[in-house]
């Protein structure tokens, strides 16, 4: 998928907001979701996703529904750092198959980051247990200010 | 440097800011410069600093330079695609160092991804020429809103 093309209503982001698939939610609100990576990259992986977008990416969102995303970019990134007290935190954008997008609906990565754990590869990693995303989904979220 | 400390005010781009080292700018405003990556990951790869503020990190920064931030970054990220019409565009933003981080006062990178060309390392990537910098920087500039 290039930069630019329609929205595909199937993808799996809209699938999680119809609540026709499962995710496991670190919190959300009227406009935002913020949810676990279910093939993490490291532990606490995090996603950022806008509920009332069909925006792909970066080039098409709407000026106020990013700033709401890069709040709670910041929000959430906040409470991952105080909850996993990781030394060091990557956020990662991807527009485009060739940018490393992997789901055609815009969304943030909150990746912590330790300088003795390799980071796993984007979309080559393992699919985590769900009790153990549910866990670190309860420490980041209650961490939240 | 973890992603606790003191600002410090002789960072690389602390000095680019206060004009004491050179920098090929894309554009600027009175609160936001949009300049190229001296070490390119990638051809036409520019960082988003914000002129006004000493947050080192994504956990540091004002929410109202974030907010001018990220719509910098969308503005910019547009003009790069439409310049240089790259396959995708991966947005990163590094915090600490175990995060990637390596200059200490909060940016984005903007980096334009081809699928035939390999990514060069962050940090690791061979300095530009700045004529070539400079050419890049006036296409991109030509194209923004």
């Amino acid at each position: 998928m290039s930069l630019h093309g329609d929205y595909d209503p199937d993808n799996i982001f809209a699938k999680i907001l119809r609540g026709e698939i499962p995710s496991v939610k670190v919190w959300e609100d009227e406009h935002v979701l913020a949810f676990m990576d279910v093939f993490p990259q490291s532990e606490g992986h995090v996603l950022i996703i806008a509920k009332q977008s069909q925006a792909r990416n970066l080039l098409e969102v709407e000026p106020e529904v990013l700033a709401r995303l890069t709040a709670a970019l910041q929000r959430t990134a906040k409470a991952v750092e105080q909850a996993l007290q990781p030394e060091g935190l990557a956020i990662m954008q991807f527009n485009g198959d060739a940018g490393g997008q992997t789901v055609f609906h815009l969304h943030f990565h909150i990746i912590p980051r330790w300088s003795s754990r390799e980071l796993k590869g984007h979309g080559h990693a393992p699919m985590a247990d769900a009790d153990t995303l549910k866990a670190l989904a309860a420490r980041i979220a209650e961490k939240l200010d």
